[in-house]
């Protein structure tokens, strides 16, 4: 019999419980080359008492019992927060235990010296949760892909706001309407700030950007920027252009030993792999040197799914004990300063200009209206190929409404 | 030093050898906790000699040398076809060899006993490149989603056909001249037959499920119907009504212990998540108990794809020796026939029939005409939730011209 513990029986840790009860069979089965008695939840560590649960007589407030118990071989960490979740993940891998977990910032805030005690002590620490929810990301990029240069890494990687932002374009939601209506059905929490703000999927692609490029990259150096100042006439105005326009997380490799890494809301063609990704869902897109494009889809936050990929880790850990390699801190020599990477952009524009200037000003590309606009009143929309040309518009009077990045396929 | 051999020297068995040496320092980072000195191409089977090869020197015709030399632990099985693919295969892992292959046929038709001879040496049978190219879909199956009980897997698993029923769509391409194109571009075989008629995708699903179910089902049990029967005007009708056909391979739960496993066109309704997955693109979608509704996406054939798929489960083996469970042969008893898998159908009537036959038949469902058709002349086509309601309409004088089970996400 295999024995965990469950630290934080919040969500996750519930859900965790939840499916090595239920599917206790199927669990067995899968790990019986290793262990034929399958499971066990032998602690939870949690301040309440959980009265009624099946598993109340495992539920402890005291650390030291978890990992001074020799039979305990894994302890799931699913407490949120950075702390004490790091301090107790460190101890729990310097007690010689393996270590899963769904807690994106403390695997994107102290990786390298987790990863390093974990090698040192030759034990896992997995983490496949704290990406993308039940998606299988993290695996497919260390295992599946190696024979891989990844030419990029990015993807709508946050449900909170994909839900917000697909409320607000299908139903004209404003976005605190939207937010609210999210809260309310619990794909919101009650303080979104991270959600919203982009410090969420900032802490997720550099994760991704970490086991993909090998390195360790601070979220404190990275750009991010929410949708907290997307309205729904960019919206609106972007699908009369035939754009969607989505929170994304963006990692990539550019002349050779520099990266890009960035979060933002982006434009997306319609008929790009992920801009019909909707709702709840998060989408991570994948372009290796000979694999090409890869897509990868599902729900992306939640309860089941990311303890899913929790339970997940766990089997292979039992199976296998997977080693990662450690990161190492490259600072911010790799990565390209935001605002010099290129690319094309989705301009909104506002205050009076002559509808003929902006013509003038692109040439031959589309420029769309807003709802209420005349001939000689913005707001109105185009793309333009570099940044450069919005000075001259805003020389001729035009106030930038908004300006996103395009991400091409 | 890992040493390899890599048998057949074809576009797959080159694209792993070009990639051992293209790449050999991404490998050798990526496996340097086993070994520090990357890996090596020590043999290379063939009947050609390569001439000019920077691998020519190692290219031998005897299997023998191959599998008595103690330093090779990994053998590449890349040359096609049953015989002697089978026996070879089976030879390398009795003698102690670990076995990585893309050869779909010989696992759908062996897996069970070449499982059962790697559990008993030891060692592993690896065949992520068998199914969907280079998708990642095997271990996320059997590794990430452990935690889930699958209700269903099921995707477009041939490239060819897809990209064949992609040109037949958006330009109206007959059949056979799409099958042409095809094969000029080296999408299809000079014998497509495999491709055409389904049973490509049959072994594809029959591994799916095998894995996905832990059973084994043998493909000659399966139905399965190919795409040679699809016209432009089919699929023209199935645009019409907001539908998109695709060959499918699927595989779902029913009834708690029986299984629906089959390959045939189907209709999709153009939001589907599979719908737009167009030219040689594979897409594989799996919902589980847990973490609901997956999707995995990218080119499904190809040199380069496939044998990032084969060094993939290289890398895997180097540092994991996985274990896969023996398939178990369950015979017929679990599947469930054909023709009474539940589903509602895309139809097209033909012949002489009174369109107001059709509606009072069907309701308020919406017909179709064909581009040719005339008030009181089919072809025309609707959707009806139900195939015994065909029957009333042909007692009608009505011809079915082709009905395709439609696919619900």
């Amino acid at each position: 019999m295999v024995k965990i513990a469950i630290m934080g029986m919040g969500v996750v840790g519930g859900g965790v419980a939840d499916i090595i009860l239920k599917n206790a069979d199927t669990l067995r089965n899968k790990i019986n080359s290793v262990d034929k008695d399958g499971i066990e939840v032998k602690y939870i560590m949690d301040r309440r008492t959980f009265e009624g649960h099946p598993l109340a007589d495992r539920v402890t407030g005291d650390i030291d019992k978890i990992l001074s118990d020799e039979e305990v071989s894994i302890v799931v960490e699913a407490m949120g927060g950075l702390h004490p979740a790091f301090e107790f993940t460190k101890r729990a891998l310097e007690s010689g235990k393996n270590v899963v977990t769904s807690n994106k910032a403390v695997v994107s805030a102290y990786g390298p010296e987790l990863l390093a005690i974990a090698a040192e002590k030759n034990v896992s620490y997995m983490f496949e949760a704290s990406v993308g929810g039940g998606i299988p990301i993290i695996r497919p990029l260390t295992n599946c892909l190696t024979a891989n240069k990844i030419k990029s890494v990015y993807g709508i990687l946050n449900g909170t706001t994909n839900y917000i932002l697909t409320e607000m374009k299908r139903n004209g939601t404003a976005f605190s309407d939207a937010l609210s209506d999210a809260q309310k059905k619990g794909y919101a929490e009650a303080d979104p700030t991270a959600d919203i703000s982009g410090a969420d999927t900032c802490r997720k692609i550099c994760i991704l950007a970490n086991l993909t490029y090998g390195i360790y990259i601070v979220p404190e150096d990275v750009y991010y920027e929410g949708i907290t100042e997307i309205t729904t006439e960019h919206l609106a105005l972007a699908d009369k252009l035939g754009y969607k326009i989505k929170l994304a997380g963006c990692a990539y490799a550019i002349d050779g030993d520099k990266l890009a890494v960035y979060t933002a809301p982006v434009a997306l063609h319609e008929d790009h792999s992920i801009a019909s990704v909707d709702g709840v869902y998060n989408a991570v897109s994948v372009t290796g040197d000979y694999v090409g494009d890869l897509l990868f889809c599902g729900q992306g936050a939640g309860a089941l799914p990311t303890a899913s990929a929790v339970v997940g880790d766990i089997v292979d850990v039992i199976k296998y004990k997977p080693s990662r390699n450690v990161w190492k801190n490259v600072g911010e020599s790799r990565l390209v300063d935001y605002n010099e990477i290129e690319s094309g952009y989705f301009v909104c524009i506002g205050g009076k200009i002559d509808a003929n200037d902006i013509t003038r000003e692109f040439g031959k590309v589309k420029v769309v209206l807003g709802e209420d606009s005349k001939a000689f009143v913005a707001p109105s929309a185009t793309l333009i190929q570099h940044k450069a040309k919005l000075e001259r518009l805003v020389n001729k009077g035009a106030e930038i409404l908004a300006d996103l990045r395009i991400l091409e396929a």
